[in-house]
């Protein structure tokens, strides 16, 4: 199957399976259950598709690692809302909808996000309960770190002081590993990690996450100079304006299409070598390069 | 030893433990890290204690759940700061100093405590990397569930929808447990699960467990009536002002008063049936309930 029809069909499944991973919320919370759902939809699920093709990559079915894909998508969407905030990016169109608080009120989104990373983690113990207990605390370990603020969360902070200085090439990558790239590869190794890869094929599955997410920050940096906003679900043209660090303002707009073709090539040779996937994971670099969303 | 030097020696030890648990934040996230720690600091680590305790309760030294501890205290902390934000209570003073988002900004204080919630979470897990994985597992699916939105978020977002209501003592029990009793209980709870308590036993450090949160809880609101500004380290007065749900606003201040006093001694009597650490366990309800701070 080509990558983009794996990605669509994954992508349902996940769709289907993520209500089973948000709390029962009382009737006295009034929005703060309807805010998780609303930040959840529409998303493309790449996180979590990758989550279960590198499961399927060391001989263990997707649906088997079912609640850490959710988990993936779970703190990608709380992130998100949180960004999409006016203390931060003050977004109001997100997916093509409106943004958490746009749709329902600061507060609420605010506590939604709260509620969505802390709602990843409950879908991380639920993976080890059912089983691997060992693997499901080492990727609970594993994701703590990546999109705390050694990671993710430290790149998100970086993001925002970096609007400030002068476009700076090493500033953009430390952004692009933390706040992108780490959870996409976290993702490949999340799912290694509990189908048992052995250790020179979770380094394998690594490499090829980073590269992934490098890849898919620089494409995003792209589409946001050249992109349609209606395509995208959200502005188009506001890096720039808000003088966020980025490929194209760093290196300008050939030399940033030029390291996203390299990158992409990288990562395709890499995908070439994982033990099984390969059309999954070749398909996909050429699905990130050329994406318009 | 008294209760109170208990607390205050367990208090020391979890002090000197917490940056052991916080991530080394890169220099480009700026002052993420301090963040972190200024919002850690001045607390009376009563969560963190009660774990310890908890696990002394069922023959296993405070010291080896640590991790744990040191996780109550990370998420309760991430929890005064987002409840600080503008968008919440709006609160400038926190534990007798400038809350986060006044120390630093709004997009810090956010992003603080968004990692203080992933650190918690990183702590529990590096409890179960040092052994005991399946108990450690089953602390981080409660704790995921005791604060998310269906506990201590679901209840923070109740607290911020009965500003606009009517005072109702139901409404009121239903965001003291959630917002306050259920971590309380859950620290009980987490410690004693560590040590491999009994069900039994467990059940009945529970039971204390809840009394003890709801009591805290309720002298919270009395103190914001009757307490010492300065002593507490933040306004006072600030409930009222906001309409917030609580038992003197539902029920009046010698009614909330006597409720205070038998939750004391419910948990009391509860805490002397307890197998060890009784002489700590009955002494906190009356330090509790005596408390100015």
């Amino acid at each position: 199957m080509r990558a983009q029809e794996t990605l669509a069909q994954d992508a349902r499944l996940i769709d289907a399976a993520l209500p089973h991973y948000l709390p029962s919320v009382a009737e006295q919370a009034g929005s703060l259950g309807p805010a998780m759902r609303h930040s959840l939809e529409g998303g493309k699920r790449l996180r979590g598709v990758i989550v279960g093709r590198a499961a399927a990559t060391f001989g263990l079915a997707p649906p088997a690692v079912m609640p850490t894909a959710c988990a993936f998508e779970m703190l990608h969407a709380a992130t998100l809302v949180h960004d999409d905030l006016p203390a931060i990016d003050n977004s109001s169109l997100r997916r093509g909808r409106p943004s958490c608080h746009i749709a329902f009120d600061e507060p609420t989104a605010l506590l939604a996000g709260d509620a969505l990373i802390i709602a990843a983690f409950r879908a991380l113990a639920e993976q080890g309960l059912q089983g691997r207990v060992r693997p499901a605390l080492r990727v609970v370990a594993e994701f703590a770190e990546l999109t705390g603020a050694a990671g993710l969360i430290g790149g998100e902070q970086a993001d925002i002081l970096g609007e400030r200085l002068e476009p700076d090439l090493a500033l953009v990558r430390y952004i692009h590993e933390n706040k992108t790239a780490k959870l996409i590869c976290g993702a490949c190794r999340a799912g290694a990690i509990l189908a048992g890869a052995p250790g020179p094929g979770l380094q394998a599955i690594s490499d090829y996450g980073m590269k992934l997410g490098l890849l898919f920050q620089i494409t995003d940096d792209l589409l946001d100079v050249v992109g349609d906003q209606e395509a995208m679900g959200k502005p188009t043209g506001a890096d720039q304006a808000a003088g966020k660090q980025t490929y194209p303002a760093a290196l300008g707009l050939e030399a940033a299409r030029r390291e996203a073709a390299g990158l992409a090539q990288e990562a395709a040779d890499l995908g070439a070598q994982l033990p099984a996937e390969v059309e999954f994971w070749t398909g996909l670099t050429q699905l990130v390069v050329n994406r318009d969303k």
